[in-house]
């Protein structure tokens, strides 16, 4: 039994040690050097290229070394029927919490314009707002995190989703009117959503226009939600007063592209969470194959009409 | 009776309101329109001149709106046997919480080097250490707070302080050679100490340079726990990464001194934590008023001889 590791940016040696440990039998094989194609019956991939998942015709499932998967939906060859299972690891949720906290914190507490002020050595103690709200677009296991996170820290926090989440302790909106609502009432809006028919474009001239006056976004979903000229259009007028982006629709960002040198644009090369090799993340696919190979559903497998 | 108001930063317009609402009876006077001295009874005072506390013959407290209370003490006429009382509030804890937890996050996730590579238009994702150890000096009510919250956002957390603290829940150290073995294991040191004997200097060039090479300092408690020179030298050589500081020798930071331009050191005017008036940092005073009206002692008071 084999699984073929799809990756440009992880380390495969790592991967490859723990999930050959954690499930004698399994042989992990690095694409190219996939061996005997029949073999593979599990595939762990961050954005394999289109057509290569259909070359395995026994698979018995996908596992996506990112959160966000509709790359691998969009492949015209994938087969129909596999499950594809998300990656859920501590890791990656500590990482994307500590991500939104860090960026909330310095918009809260003016960071930037402090060091603005260092530069010119000036001691001003500047106003802030108390009680900054925020509003978490997406409460999937990412984005409940942080907003239970952000509450800890005495954001006043609300949330937006596909469908209701009534179990969360921060208030939760869904539906389009309701995401117009909960953008109106916040002055940080963190977008944490899957990239679906429904999300593409959702952050656009219409709902960025009904966050107060100098309101901040935060992008840590994907590029696509964003219609980059609006967010421009909208920093531009101060409507916005900054946006910290770690998404772009083409990646590595262009070298030409106007977000590089706004100064009200923060850009992180798609850094905020990502899964290191560990033995949690490992231990993740490994109960997965288990589950399977005795006849079960993988968790956190994606729904394909959803999308996500 | 009265309550006498000192103070250059805060506005005492809503401190008067909120005070004379909550304890009916009481008059809140603004220094220098201070009426008939005999009346005083109680203080409220960021840093009073020397001899200002002496005036009031009747005073019963002194309730300090900072959290830092060695400026008082220092007062040679500062009447003796008054109780001193430090504000305890919500507002301060949650905002030096916030101040650490924003710079630690900064430092682990290694935001100063991509908004540096951003003005190169430099894509490229940089190692992080992941499990960054931080440890807290002062371990009160800020530097528990501060501590509970790293500990929960992932960092690995000790404490130091005079006398050791057992019923927290992070691994705390006390007296001299444990404070060098504490900062020895830290990436972070954040620095949350009263000012006193013991603590003037703590910061040295021994004590810093037991932490490990490229490891940061955070000072949001006095100037004078550091030695300026050394850390100078040690971030000079590159055994400090960083260094990021809230509190200086003398405030405003004189326009000459070398921190303003140091590219490693980040200057915030003494805003980690200030006491707003707001209902809750009254209702604090008040209690305490009524519990000396009715004969006993106020919470939080201040230990001359431990001088905090």
């Amino acid at each position: 039994m084999a699984l073929v590791f799809f990756s440009d940016e992880d380390d495969p040696v790592q991967w490859r040690a723990l999930l050959e440990a954690g499930y004698p039998g399994l042989e992990v094989r690095v694409f190219p050097a996939e061996g005997e194609i029949s073999d593979v019956e599990y595939a762990l991939v961050s954005a394999p290229p289109a057509g290569l998942l259909a070359r395995y015709r026994n698979l018995k499932a996908i596992f996506s070394l990112w959160a966000g998967i509709e790359h691998i939906l969009r492949d015209p060859g994938l087969p129909p029927g596999i499950p594809i299972v998300r990656m859920v690891s501590g890791d990656l949720t500590r990482g994307m919490v500590e991500y939104v906290a860090m960026h909330c914190l310095r918009y809260a507490r003016r960071l930037d314009d402090y060091q603005s002020q260092q530069r010119n050595r000036e001691w001003r103690v500047l106003e802030t707002r108390p009680d900054m709200r925020v509003c978490v677009l997406g409460l999937g296991v990412l984005g409940s995190a942080a907003a239970a996170k952000l509450a800890s820290l005495g954001f006043r926090v609300s949330g937006w989703s596909r469908s209701r989440k009534s179990q969360l302790s921060v208030e939760s909106f869904s539906g389009q009117d309701e995401l117009l609502r909960c953008l109106s009432d916040a002055d940080i809006a963190v977008c944490l959503l899957p990239l679906t028919g429904e999300t593409h474009e959702i952050l656009n001239l219409e709902s960025m226009s009904r966050m107060p006056r100098g309101s901040y976004l935060i992008n840590a979903a994907r590029g696509a939600h964003i219609v980059d000229g609006d967010l421009l259009a909208l920093l531009g007028t101060g409507h916005l007063a900054g946006a910290t982006l770690d998404v772009f629709r083409h990646e590595p960002l262009p070298q030409g592209h106007p977000f590089w040198s706004h100064p009200n644009i923060t850009i992180t090369p798609h850094i905020a969470s990502t899964v290191r090799p560990c033995a949690e993340s490992a231990a993740w696919v490994v109960r997965n194959i288990q589950r399977i190979e005795h006849g079960g559903q993988p968790l956190s497998m994606v729904n394909r009409a959803l999308g996500y």
